[in-house]
């Protein structure tokens, strides 16, 4: 199973891919998409979403997954975050690719342990849960690991009983 | 020349067409392209994406405005102005439009007169400044060709300079 994981922003973007086998995780690939402030928004949208359209074409996720909503953020911020969100969701959605969404804490929950951790916290975590000798850097990159990562143990239940079922099918037939 | 407004909204995404020839202007077409609030993300945002640029390829727009960052609202809102902004934008930079942003304040300033302006003013000054026997309806529609409008106001005398020099040009050459 190839993971997606996107933790999107206007100047920085960054993505992050995982491979699961069964309870083996290891982060195959990531990087991060920049814009120049001073650049056409479209121009930046456009590179946001054709920078993951190419991500995707490269690695081939099964699924994708991205920060939610945040609160707490000026208007601003918030609308900026938004703006490269949805260029990162069309190239998802165009792939065919339906995107979990998680909110911040949910995410520090699942990887850390706790809903406040810190992001060096957060950065330890994603190096040892996905078998790296590094952090992974810039910052936006380690986030994006994480939403990942996050998506991976969310999900790994009921991925254990769709195959569970795909066998007892099997044993049937 | 022709000018395509979008006022976007993750929910209702209003737009116009508007015709100039010289001083004069008329509303060509417009319309409303609305998602489902249970729908997955991915899906709307296509879906405004996708009929935009079905808009574009039906009216082949010169220019394209579009409403800029507004403040004073909260963070939520603007994330999903933001999302939906960013699908609009992405349609025209496809097409190769650049997109004129334009502050709500300035659209009711250049079109009412008054920064301030109530939303039945804006209506009734559209309707009258592009040649339409009834308000636009809904008022999604109205507000995607007075940024149109207001575009077409604002450019109006660069484009006359412009056209002057080209003229100029051509006499001398």
């Amino acid at each position: 199973m190839i993971i997606l994981g996107i933790d999107p922003g206007l100047l920085h973007t960054g993505w992050g891919v995982i491979e699961t086998q069964g309870s083996q995780m290891r982060a195959r690939a990531y990087g991060c998409i920049d814009t120049k402030s001073g650049d056409d928004l479209g121009m930046r949208l456009q590179a946001i979403n054709q920078g993951i359209a190419e991500v995707i074409d490269t690695y081939h996720p099964d699924e994708c997954a991205l920060e939610d909503v945040f609160f707490g953020v000026d208007a601003k911020a918030a609308f900026s975050v938004g703006e490269a969100r949805a260029a990162a969701i069309l190239a998802a959605a165009h792939a065919g690719l339906e995107v979990g969404q998680y909110p911040p804490r949910q995410v520090k929950q699942v990887v850390v342990g706790v809903g406040g951790a810190e992001k060096s916290q957060v950065t330890y975590m994603v190096r040892r849960q996905l078998g790296l000798d590094h952090d992974p850097k810039p910052d936006h990159c380690s986030d994006a690991l994480a939403i990942g990562l996050a998506h991976a143990l969310l999900t790994r239940g009921s991925r254990r009983q769709q195959q569970a079922a795909a066998t007892a099918q099997g044993e049937v037939a």
